[in-house]
């Protein structure tokens, strides 16, 4: 099949590679209904990650059941399937302590910017409706395995919670997603900051009830305002930069929690900073599994539109053009969509 | 009066000093029952600090109030009153989120190595009892004041419930609270890392299930065998050190909290292993305020008795010795006596 592997900075290519195939008898293969570029791909896109050989990439995916391995129990041929990019058991001590990304036998998903995949632990990582969904679902249900479940993480670490003010740094995927987690969890005020007016319009699609658009001091000072001068208890941090970061140690109260779920690139705390801002702090590889079942179904009951988030869909032929209106910004998220 | 007072390292004198008076409106005198050294009063004394001129030491008070400004509502002349080493109006928006520590109108007691003492925010800080307590409860009251308060914020911050598994790095005062504290909130495990016997028999008599001697990488070793495999889900760092802090990290389960009391010298966290290990961080000085009178309702019903932390009693005049013993590590925690 034709498959994106990706040679080096900048250079993505859609080209011939291997089928995939049963490895474990724990794996499965699926068939694509249709995958998506995520912003961590941007990070070796853009050689700020060093990558030593040529990777498959893609860990977003959800698509129908074509074969699985001798020791798969739950999940069958034919079933339609979402997973997280954590591949997990669902079963370890960490599964069951809803810490599915720490999984004792955690993999990472990769290969999924294809039309066939092949799922490790396919018994803990997917899973499946009872119907196949329509159509127009399936970016719903893409959205799920990754950004919406990382957005959706970033809210619960912040302790998100009814009636709580919460702020989301990064006008990102997976910021506006946190920004609608923060809604479904009930919050009352959601300040998104923004400086993209497409971006900041889908923001308040979402759920955000103030955009502000200032950064670095002004940005902070501009929240601190909002909320009298007393800062957030709940702040999403989506980005992953020291700058980011102190964006989001600006405008949480002290005693509030900032759930951070951009990959930290050169991030580093002052012990003592923390300890005297008195913020609670959880971040980390989202454990997306331990949320799919409720997204998923929220999707369902057409309570939540996630794939909203995909402003660009291209065939996948076009991946590397995908990865390009991605680093410059043109897009927010691409969608590829797989030829029947 | 004659009061305690640092003049640089080492240099701890019991010198004559003008008698505290009400200076603010808000303020009350105490008359103090008893006063001890904290951990903390060791920074300066070490030199690992630097203060620029003589200091009033003494953050941790109970006593007698004696006379109150002319807008002190709550408190009289009489009474029995134990304060938080954190003083807070408790009536602000960071007060009333039960983060008294990050009160608009904070200050840092000082002074109350002595036998009298000026309380600013007398209504918001002090906490009165309704008659005065025996003699004998007054190390507990005392220790109420910040050790075990502190320890207390430890186990609450690192996340400790019924049936807990909790590690508690550091034998020190706080650490032997924290230890004391997560008993009394339910955990069903409590390993302390101690490697002195005096300390590893009190940590035990407070209610540690398993003393763990080794250090770095042997003592996470060991805490991991203790675990199997998984690590703690609360970890309480009572020191602030980067070792310590690396031990806590090192024996923390995925999801599992870290309350760190001990304040940071020095110590610096990386955030993508911080992200990577998805492990929940909260410090801070203590909001010993909002634990306050449970804590004493506590040692009224003798249900507690956080004052066997001092096994070191000497007469205030012998303050520098007293300084001494804690700087050597020759008393967990020294308490001083004050003439009739």
């Amino acid at each position: 099949m034709y498959a994106t592997v990706m040679h080096g900075p900048g250079d993505v290519r859609y080209e011939h590679v291997e089928d995939p195939e049963i490895v474990k008898p724990t794996d499965a293969i699926i068939k694509l209904s249709a995958t998506c570029i995520c912003g961590s791909d941007l990070w070796p896109y853009r050689g700020l990650q060093p990558q030593a050989a040529p990777v498959h990439m893609g860990h977003e995916y959800c698509g129908i059941v074509v074969e699985v391995g001798s020791e798969v129990r739950t999940i069958r041929p034919g079933q339609f399937v979402v997973g997280s990019f954590c591949l997990s058991d669902n079963t370890c001590p960490h599964c069951r302590f809803g810490f599915q990304s720490s999984c004792q036998q955690r993999e990472f998903m990769t290969g999924a910017q294809a039309p066939y995949a092949r799922v490790p632990l396919a018994d803990g990582s997917l899973v499946a409706t009872t119907e196949i969904p329509d159509t127009g679902m399936i970016p719903d249900m893409l959205a799920a395995s990754d950004v919406l479940g990382t957005g959706w993480y970033g809210a619960v670490a912040a302790n998100v919670r009814e009636g709580s003010t919460v702020v989301v740094v990064g006008d990102g995927a997976v910021g506006l997603m946190g920004v609608m987690a923060a809604h479904q969890l009930g919050a009352e005020r959601i300040i998104a900051m923004s400086r993209h007016e497409g971006r900041a319009k889908l923001a308040r699609e979402f759920g955000a009830t103030d955009i502000v658009a200032a950064r670095g001091e002004d940005g902070i000072q501009r929240i601190m305002e909002l909320t009298d001068g007393i800062g957030a208890e709940s702040v999403i941090e989506a980005v992953g930069t020291q700058q980011s970061m102190q964006q989001a140690m600006g405008v949480c109260r002290p005693g509030g929690s900032i759930g951070y779920v951009g990959v930290p690139h050169g991030v580093s705390f002052d012990g003592q900073q923390l300890f005297l801002w008195q913020q609670r702090m959880l971040g980390g590889p989202a454990p997306v599994r331990r949320f799919l079942p409720d997204l998923m179904e929220r999707v369902l009951q057409s309570r939540i539109q996630p794939g909203k988030v995909f402003d660009l869909i291209l065939p996948i032929a076009e991946i590397a053009e995908g990865y390009r209106t991605m680093d410059e910004r043109r897009a927010i998220k691409t969608m590829l969509q797989l030829a029947e």
